[in-house]
């Protein structure tokens, strides 16, 4: 069984390596804190006996060699870094579960066949760029030399420069070819409140969603608060009120556990309350493990919209700014997964990944699986993010059984 | 009958004197500007053979003396100054139209029992210093010294300096008595659609609305877009737009003509199109004629926050943040423009002004009445306000028979 001092005792510690901040965690991509935090993290896999290499991008491996070199490498991890002011969990506690995996081996004298490899990817927040999942688009060939220049931070240093300060290797692409990973296992806090809420120990990802962005643009006409009847009124934030309203209602009578529609910004103009509103614009982000489901909503948005605009008098525009397809977990990884909490007696359930990870990227090159454990009320990205002792415990025993599983099964 | 062409030569000479500005005229209180408009309506008054005089804060008369020098004064104007990128009739018209009035009766020689005075008050739109009205607070002596150190421009200058500035005169309270006003009258564009909408020439001002300022707090819970089901969040964005959208809904519906409820601004935290927004604060401008509607409008409001609570689980505050009387037109005046109306065979109606004017404050001491005149499509506080010439000339017809009615019965 897991030591679950040692994974609390590196959670504790990653946790503390943080630039200055309001509270939380901030530990963001190639800054010197870092440097640090993976510092600290290569010396804890070297205590554990792995051999510890970094690449061009700044993502760490920690290798346990395995008794044939021809096979393709175990790999499981998650990433290091941070968005700002962050829980001690997100991405860490995945880097961390996987290490303790390796400690566990070890001491229980298991020798595997492939190699196993533990990894803390860089970037995936894209805190820095505003690109997410760089560390991973890296490792699979996603990401490559010309967009060294094209990466700019908000201060206007390329990715070139910023990484050419951080690290004192050469600039290469060591693209990990399909066939080099046998499977790539991330285990990750749920970041949502679905088990908890059902008691439930373990989830096993089906698919990270699909998600749509739009934008809703309602134009209407300014008005004085006082001289303009209600009748007669082109309202743009009461029709965008309207819509807001429907468009949450219809998606949680249609599909309370299959899809999300999130409006999370809304802008009126002119913005003083006594005027009327002229314009209005906000976003949908549309997320479901069914592209149909998505497919379904945006069509129910863009019939709502030409009924609402009918209704006010206002103009609606809808605008479609990303579609991206939902990824699907290997079902063979998942299948091993369930078949470790079977063993281990330990509830689990099937659900999607709301959020995108690391494993959206490796699963469209090698095998793919992830296992959600609970964390408190869904919380994260927020410094009250917390994952009980107990399900970072039982999620390395999962990850620990998998890991042995698929060594005999790949 | 009135000449339209001094009218709208007058009204295309102040349109011209603004400080830059994107387009329209913007001349506010105490400026340079300002004082070039100020001069030049002064000596339109001395052409027009008017006694003219300031007072101390900035408030311009144009005198015709009537017969018998004991009677109160009859007051005809409306303001000068402009809110930002403005129109050119918001409180121009009434000037000019009531100096249109003064030239008319000495061309046609018509002597007047009482005194006739043009008046060009400032600062009505509270552009400069936040507070609106303070030209005819001055008058009836609802501001005084004391205030004088009170009201800060955005610059950190206080009224006194801008003041001391832009007049050479001492300051001091010269208080129009209850009893040296026999009536004022201002005309003014209507700022909304209701006349242009019914095809009315005249509107008689009934009452100004009665006024309720509030803010709504809705308090929910963060979260990811993605990892948070429809059914355990509680957003705070998703309960303000079923709110919003059923106040605007419930007016419409039951006060359509005689009470308006306007949301005009939003906020919403964190603001991210992938979070679940935690917190969202908007603004209620409640107005109505009568100040039960108000008060049942109000009531519905708080009712209503208790129901979204409930079914949102978030918390919702409800903060009234002012509550203003209507303030009622003397009746008696009223009947006096009706029956102009009639005489020069001019259609009108009853209705309320939604909108706040320097007759809000005259009305508390003297006999007070407004009469509008219809703007294309209700647009004010717009360079596109407009008003159609033939109202303009019809609503100095109504002044003009009115004036000459008054001297007779006051």
């Amino acid at each position: 069984m897991s030591n679950v001092n040692r994974i609390l005792e590196d959670i504790e510690k990653l946790k503390n390596i943080s630039e200055k901040c309001e509270s939380g965690t901030t530990r963001i991509g190639f800054t010197s804190e870092y440097r640090q935090g993976v510092d600290y993290f290569k010396s804890r896999m070297m205590q554990a006996g792995l051999t510890v290499r970094e690449d061009a991008i700044g993502n760490i491996y920690g290798r346990l060699e395995g008794e044939d070199k021809t096979l393709p490498v175990i790999l499981s991890g998650s990433h290091l870094d941070t968005v700002r002011c962050a829980g001690a969990y997100d991405g860490i506690c995945g880097a961390v579960c996987a290490l303790e995996v390796a400690r566990m081996l070890k001491e229980n004298g298991i020798s595997l066949r492939h190699s196993y490899e533990v990894i803390g990817t860089i970037e995936e927040e894209g805190t820095r760029f505003g690109q997410v999942l760089l560390g991973s688009k890296f490792i699979t060939g996603d990401f490559s030399q010309k967009d060294l220049n094209s990466i700019i931070d908000s201060d206007g240093a390329s990715l070139r420069e910023v990484r050419s300060k951080y690290s004192n290797q050469e600039f290469s692409n060591t693209i990990k070819k399909d066939e080099e990973i046998a499977a790539f296992i991330e285990l990750h806090d749920e970041q949502g409140p679905v088990l908890e809420s059902k008691g439930i120990d373990i989830g096993i990802v089906n698919s990270i969603v699909a998600i749509s962005w739009m934008t809703i643009t309602v134009e209407g006409f300014a008005g004085h608060a006082g001289t303009v009847p209600m009748p007669l009124r082109q309202d743009a934030l009461t029709a965008s009120a309207e819509m807001i309203h429907r468009i949450s209602d219809y998606t949680t009578t249609n599909y309370p556990y299959t899809a999300t529609a999130t409006i999370g910004k809304i802008e009126v103009l002119p913005g003083s309350s006594n005027c009327i509103p002229s314009k209005s614009t906000f976003t949908i982000d549309l997320r479901s493990g069914l592209m149909q489901n998505i497919d379904f909503l945006t069509a129910y948005i863009k019939e709502l919209s030409d009924e609402i605009a009918k209704k006010y008098g206002v103009n609606i525009s809808v605008q479609v700014n990303s579609r991206q397809c939902p990824v699907n977990m290997n079902t063979k990884l998942q299948e091993v997964l369930k078949d470790s909490c079977k063993e281990l007696d330990y509830s689990y359930m099937d659900l999607n990944s709301g959020a995108g990870h690391d494993s959206m990227i490796m699963a469209k090159h090698y095998p793919t699986a992830m296992l959600f454990i609970p964390c408190v009320k869904g919380i994260t990205h927020n410094p009250q993010e917390y994952v009980n002792t107990e399900f970072l415990e039982k999620g390395t025993n999962v990850l620990y059984k998998t890991i042995i599983e698929l060594d005999k099964k790949l």
